[in-house]
């Protein structure tokens, strides 16, 4: 359970134009923001797979953004395609994440992105439990 | 002033590599992440400017990522070239604005990625005083 601050009011769930879930179906790079500790921002590029209008990516349990998020699951995805970089998308909503389908999913990723199984892409991958986190968007705003 | 909750400690000033330098000086678009008022984090793609370690952008003043940095200046920027995209670099600061010389950086800036004034690249910007957010860097991560 989130901790009493996040429940004050309960978010709508947004959904996904059908052009923003077609960039978000192409192999594209999105960047992930996450609350430290210390209530500062902090960054990661993903691999990104649409379900539905929700949004999943894979990490392991031990790094920054699982650890962020299992703390304080607001987060922000920035879609912005590098060939027309005055397009761009924010999605904003709530993380869960589980354990299970991990591995499956940082294969279904690597093929995505890289067209190889992640042990293949990343032979010596950072160790750890691999995590599934998936996004429920509250608010889409951007240019699109 | 920052509010007294950000002067616990004194951030130490980090120093950017020369291949983050290089890296910066391109007209690489970057993405940069503010608190919003309720702690959750916003993010905008933004064009950028290196001055020695210290990173600019422009924004109006009435911008939701200046209003957030005016309120918590803890700035996060993420550089992700998409031709490199298993390169990046968070850089993680605090932020500074200022009206002065605001047109002034959206012309150096449009010139850096459209190689034209801020005025032909968009003719109809959006109104308001436009502000130099000025990013003093206290820390470096990433794969470089």
């Amino acid at each position: 359970m989130p901790p009493a601050r996040f429940s004050g009011r309960t978010p709508v769930t947004a959904t996904l134009s059908d052009d923003l879930k077609n960039l978000l179906d192409a192999p594209v790079f999105v960047t992930v923001a996450t609350i430290q500790p210390d209530g500062s921002p902090q960054l990661s590029p993903v691999w990104v797979k649409r379900d539905g209008d929700e949004l999943l990516f894979s990490t392991t349990l031990s790094s920054r953004k699982a650890q962020n998020l299992l703390r304080d699951p607001r987060v922000s995805v920035v879609l912005h395609p590098a060939d027309t970089p005055y397009v761009y998308a924010e999605i904003r909503g709530s993380a869960a994440l589980s354990t299970e389908g991990g591995p499956e999913l940082a294969d279904e990723l690597s093929r995505k992105y890289t067209g190889k199984d992640f042990a293949d892409f990343a032979p010596e991958p950072v160790s750890g439990e691999r995590v599934v986190v998936r996004i429920t968007p509250h608010k889409v705003v951007g240019r699109l």
